[in-house]
């Protein structure tokens, strides 16, 4: 297998008669491709790719979880409007969310931080402190980690591990048909703080003397900048008692999420726009910037809400629940995951969310 | 703390008194700037930021292993002439070594990947066949991961980890003067295939028609691209009745790793020039390179061998075994860490091992 050449000076690359744009695939492609037909070599390996985290499980009751998330400069965030206190914070909510979307509980995480030679020591302490904040809040260790050079730009990784009693971990497959879907908190919040800051950055650079304007977007820059991960969901659905029978958080939009449960649960889904919760600020702020609420919340991502289903037997428990919204329910497979609009329209749900290629 | 005003259009950094370059610091001193006051919130983290890996318990005998590891494109390899099939490989090697030099078996790995549009499909199934041969070498289970665009060149982020009886994890700080200091295999030829590749790659850019020659460096290059991890070491030793009283595997050279065992252990060394081990076609390339073995050994890295102390009781077990070869011995403190030429003459030694920054 390495008996190609050691030394290939301009990489294998140009000698392989196929060259496939990495966008042809998409990210959850490209993952497919890449890890579709692993095997297992190890009986501690409950859950490998595929879900928010894997799952790890040895003797005894408890199962491990594991999920890493790479950050990039220019791809996941902009130094022209994303404080490094704020960025340190956000790597790691957004990284533990996938922990409490597997109805765990983070408990550690390992830190990988690349930087280039325009970064100084109080810049990356600044990122760390950001860390540490989440890190106190969450009550996560930080375990671990990598510093090294890299040639222009920032990139974090973080790697969060958490725990959950076997028989309690939730995955993404285990929806049924008339389950009802719900989520917690109200979305769209991020991306549409994320448009408040695409636009101000554009007037600082056509004006750099105007002074942004933002005493009216607390809350959608909130969402954007320093999201919270939602640890509390998972405390408050124990004390419900109630196990979900799927759970995903929504980092990518509530469309491509709800096409992870249905896909991965062979199910389909009724969603209804009406039911989609929102905040005011998120809604008027939408409007004032010409955009549907209902696109921002479908493929806007970066809320990390939890999504998750239960079933019908755990209704009363959840009905009333300030936390949570009940936004539809699980159907058969062959119905397909719909929208039911405000108007009584039905159209298939797309994954429009965010695309990193 | 998070009142400094959301939006920073050139970040936080021109507003703060002082600016220290990073390489003020240097990697190591990075790390315990950043995580020196680090506080732990959870039981289940026994041992955090420090040691080759992170040690997670929670009931039960076993320990979890966690150890986490970015390579940057034009820091950490030069595409120029590292096949990406070779490069998946050492990444995961790489990787997984951190877990055996906490005397523990590796299982699992996360892996989480940027690259820029230049990159296609293929280029990246060749980097993930590279991985996956690895995995199946040693028996590491490819468990999750992340695929992400970046602005510029390829980061790689490998998480692994692995598992060991709590009583048998081997830390950096429990080597206590007269233990005798103990390395696998032999060193510097990862260094010393590194410096033939540079030196071929400036002889193709100046003449793209030469071919390089390279048929009499397969050893060194070996060492270079693709490089093992010593899981063999962990079982050998295991077999022989021997736990370390401290451990450390070798990424940024000898002086370098013998220093964190001694100042973590609080110790001194004796190191013996002479006991080095070293191949005839490392040191026979390193001669024709102009190279001193010794430096390359001392300072070179990259050559994931495991270092190691054994208390004097353990000499007899392990003297004439093939894999290790004993160089040296611990001491007090007050004594330093000192190497012993050839010659008979005594140097302290000093980290020149890899600068990162």
């Amino acid at each position: 297998m390495f008996n190609r050449g050691i030394i290939k000076p301009v990489t294998t690359l140009e000698q392989k008669e196929t060259i496939t744009p990495v966008s042809d695939f998409g990210e959850f492609g490209l993952i497919k491709l890449l890890t579709g037909t692993l095997k297992t070599n190890n009986g501690s390996t409950l859950k490998g790719v595929g879900d928010d985290a894997a799952v790890i499980g040895y003797s005894g009751d408890e199962a491990i979880l594991a999920s890493t998330d790479m950050y990039v400069e220019g791809v996941h965030f902009d130094l022209a409007y994303t404080p490094l206190l704020h960025l340190g914070y956000k790597c790691i909510t957004a990284s533990i969310s996938d922990i409490y979307a597997m109805n765990g509980n983070a408990e550690q995480v390992l830190v990988s931080v690349a930087l280039s030679s325009r970064f100084s020591v109080e810049a990356l302490q600044e990122v760390y402190q950001g860390m540490r904040i989440a890190c106190e809040k969450y009550k996560v260790d930080l375990v671990g980690g990598d510093t090294t050079s890299s040639k222009t730009g920032l990139v974090i990784n973080i790697t969060a591990i958490g725990r959950a009693k076997k028989d309690e971990v939730t995955y993404r497959n285990g929806a049924k048909p008339n389950d009802i879907l719900c989520v917690s908190g109200d979305l769209g919040g991020a991306y549409v703080g994320l448009q408040v800051l695409e636009r101000e950055k554009q007037v600082f650079l056509s004006n750099p003397d105007m002074q942004p304007e933002l005493h009216d977007y607390s809350y959608v820059l909130q969402r954007q900048l320093r999201p919270e991960a939602r640890k509390d969901v998972v405390e408050i659905l124990a004390a419900l008692h109630i196990k979900p029978t799927s759970m995903i958080d929504i980092s990518d939009g509530l469309s491509s999420e709800i096409l992870h449960l249905c896909d991965q649960s062979g199910t389909g889904c009724d969603l209804f726009e009406e039911k989609i919760p929102r905040d005011d600020n998120t809604y008027d702020t939408a409007r004032s910037l010409n955009l549907d609420f209902t696109m921002c919340a479908l493929n806007g991502g970066e809320d990390y809400e939890l999504l998750f289903t239960i079933s019908q037997a755990d209704y009363e428990k959840i009905k009333n629940h300030p936390d949570f919204t009940l936004i539809g329910y699980m159907t058969e497979k062959e119905s397909g995951a719909n929208l039911i609009t405000t108007s009584g329209n039905r159209y298939p749900l797309q994954a429009q969310g965010w695309k990193h290629f």
